[in-house]
C-alpha cells in the first residue's frame, strides 16, 4: 500500500466526538445520582461500576430484573420538545414490571444513544429518570449514555432502563397463589402509559395530520399532553398490600392489552372473566377508535384501555383492599372474578 | 372536530410492528436463554421480570452493577453483515467493568433497539450475547427488544447491555488497597476491543477509502475482521487471584485510555509510571497512527495500545502472579510501578 500524502491530524474531536463536553455533562449527572442513593450504595457516581449492598433481614433474597425502553413514545416527546417525562415513563414501566413479582425495587440505571451529545437534553432526560428514581424509593445506580455520531439521526435518541428489585423467595405473587375463587381489582391508568405509540402516531399526526400542540379530538386537552401523561407508578400503594401477603397475583397491563397480560398469571383450569361494564373506559382511548377508526378487538389487544394495573385477590378482601388502595389516591374498582374453568380471560 | 371519513381501519400490523413476529422472534431467543441458566435463575423467561437468587455463602454480599453499549463497532458490524461478535463485545465490556470491583458476573440482560424486526438480526445479536453469557458463566436473564420503525434508519440497530455480579463487602480491590510500592501487570488486549471506533471509521473508511474487505493497511488480515475482533473478556484468568486476593486493583482499559482508567484507582499520593517499552504495541495501532496521521497523545488516550487490563499487585507476587496468567492462556507482562510522588499516570 502506497504512503498516503500528508493530511491534517485525525483527532477525535474532529471525528464528531467531544471528549471534554462528555466530562462536563456527567459531572452534571453525578449530582443528580447522588441525590438517589439511599443507605445501601456504595459507590460514587462515575465509577467502573455501581455498588449496591443486599439489604440485611431476608431469609432467601430474590433478585429480579428486567429490561425495557420506552418505544415511540420518544418521538412524541421529540416532536414535543419535552425530555423531564420519558425518564420517568421509563423507570415507572420498570418499576411496575418487577412489581408484579413481588420485588421491591433496589437500584436503576439507564443507556442513552444518540447522535451527537446535547448536554441540555442528557441532563433532562436524566432529571426524569432521576426524580422517578426517587419517587419509587429506587437509587439511580449507574448508566452510560454513548454518542453514536453516525448511528442515531440529528435530534433522535433512545433511552433504555435496567432496574432490579428484591423479593424473598417464598413471598412472591403469581400463579401459583391464584385460586379459582378470587376477585380480580383493577387500578386505573393514567392515559396509555408506554403502549401502542406507534398507532398513535400513525392515526394522530398521520391520519388526522394533527400536530403535537393541536387539541386532541373530543377531549379538552392538547394532543403532546396526553400523549406525554406519565406511565403510572403503583409501587407506593402496592407494596404495603403485597408485605401484607394480600395480593395473589399482578398483571401489568402493557403491550397486549388486559387479555395477554393477564394471562401469564392465570393458572391451568381457572378463567379470569373481566367485567368490561365494571369501569369507563377514558375518553381518548374512545376518540382513537372512533377516529382511527381502530377495531375494537385490536384496541383491547394495544391500549390498555385504562386499567395499568390488576390485582387477583382473595374475594372477601376486596373490600379492605379497595379501601387501601384509595387511601393512598388510586382510582380502584372490582374488576371481575377467576373460576374453575378453561384456562384463559374472557372480557364479557 | 369534524366527523372523519371512512377510511380503512388501522391496525397495529399496518403502523409498522408486526405482533405474530415479534412473537416468534421471542421463542426462538427463549431456548439460548435457557441456555444460560444456572441453579440460582428461578424465572423461565418471558416473565414480567427475571429472577435470580443470591448465591448464598457471602457474608454482606454487595451488588455490582454496570450498563454498556457497543458504540459505533456496531456500525462496522452492520457494514461486514456480521452480527455474532457485537453480543459477545458488550458481554465481555461489562463483564470487565464489574471484574475491577472484584465482582463476579451472576446475570445479564440486553437491550435491542432497532427500525424494523428481524429475527435474524435479533437471533444473530442474542447468539452472541448468550455465547459469551455461557463462557463468562454468567446467566442471560431478560431483555428487551423494541422495534421503533420510525426511530432507527432501515438496518440500523442499537444493542445495549446491563450486568450484574457480586462481590464480598470487605473483598473488594481497589485504590485503598494500593501501595506507592506495587507493581503494574499488564493484560494484552484483542486488538480495539469496543473504544475509538468513531476515529478508526474515520480514518479506515473516510479518509483511506478502504472497505470492510480491503486489506487491513500493513496488516495481512482484512479491515473487516480486524475491527470486529471480540473484546476480550478477563474473568477466568482473573477470578481465581481475586479469590486469593492477590490483586489490589484492576483497571479495565477503555475510553481514555490507559492514563484515565489507571488513574481511576491510583490513590492520593501515589504516582504510577507505565513503561511504555514494556510491551510491543500491536501493529494495528501502529498502523492506524501511522495512515491516519494521528498524534501519540491522542492514540493512547483514545485506544488500550495493546493492554486491555491492567492489575495493581504487589512487588513480590509479580512472578507467581504472571506464570498464573500464561497458564490461563494470557499474554502478560511486568508494566511498570507505583511509588510515592503526585497523584497521577506516567507514561514513560
Amino acid at each position: 500500500m502506497p504512503e498516503p500524502a500528508p493530511r491534517p491530524a485525525a483527532t477525535y474531536r474532529e471525528a464528531g466526538v467531544d471528549r471534554e463536553a462528555a466530562a462536563r455533562a456527567k459531572r452534571s449527572l453525578f449530582e443528580l445520582v447522588r441525590q438517589t442513593a439511599g443507605p445501601h450504595v456504595l459507590s460514587e457516581p462515575g465509577g467502573f461500576g455501581g455498588l449496591f449492598r443486599v439489604p440485611p433481614g431476608f431469609r432467601s433474597p430474590v433478585l429480579v430484573a428486567s429490561a425495557d425502553g420506552v418505544g415511540t413514545k420518544l418521538k412524541v416527546a421529540i416532536r414535543a420538545g419535552r425530555r423531564d417525562t420519558v425518564g420517568q415513563d421509563l423507570v415507572n414501566h420498570c418499576v411496575n414490571d418487577i412489581l408484579v413479582e413481588g420485588a421491591r425495587p433496589l437500584f436503576f440505571l439507564d443507556y442513552i444513544g444518540l447522535g451527537k451529545l446535547a448536554e441540555d437534553v442528557v441532563h433532562e432526560l436524566v432529571v426524569g429518570v432521576a426524580a422517578a428514581c426517587g419517587a419509587n424509593g429506587c437509587a439511580l445506580l449507574g448508566g452510560e449514555t454513548a454518542e453514536l455520531p453516525d448511528l442515531y439521526a440529528p435530534g433522535e435518541f433512545d433511552l433504555a432502563g435496567f432496574i432490579v428489585g428484591v423479593v424473598e423467595e417464598d413471598g412472591r405473587p403469581g400463579a401459583a397463589r391464584v385460586q379459582a375463587r378470587d376477585a380480580l381489582i383493577g387500578l386505573a391508568s393514567d392515559g396509555f402509559h408506554t403502549n401502542g405509540y406507534t398507532l398513535l402516531r400513525r392515526i394522530l399526526f398521520d391520519q388526522l395530520g394533527l400536530g403535537v400542540d393541536d387539541v386532541f379530538p373530543d377531549l379538552a386537552a392538547r394532543v403532546g399532553e396526553v400523549l406525554l401523561r406519565v406511565h403510572r407508578s403503583y409501587v407506593r400503594p402496592l407494596l404495603p398490600l403485597l408485605a401484607a401477603g394480600r395480593i395473589h397475583a399482578l398483571a401489568h397491563i402493557t403491550g397486549g392489552g388486559i387479555e395477554e397480560n393477564l394471562a401469564r398469571v392465570i393458572p391451568a383450569g381457572v378463567e379470569a372473566r373481566v367485567d368490561l361494564q365494571s369501569w369507563d373506559v377514558p375518553p381518548e382511548f374512545l376518540a382513537v377508535m372512533r377516529h382511527g377508526r381502530v377495531p375494537r378487538e385490536e384496541m383491547y389487544r394495544t391500549f390498555n384501555m385504562g386499567v395499568g394495573m390488576i390485582l387477583v385477590v382473595a374475594p372477601e378482601s376486596v373490600d379492605e383492599i379497595l379501601v387501601a388502595l384509595r387511601r393512598h389516591g388510586e382510582s380502584a374498582w372490582h374488576l371481575g372474578e377467576a373460576r374453575p374453568g378453561a384456562t384463559r380471560v374472557l372480557l364479557v
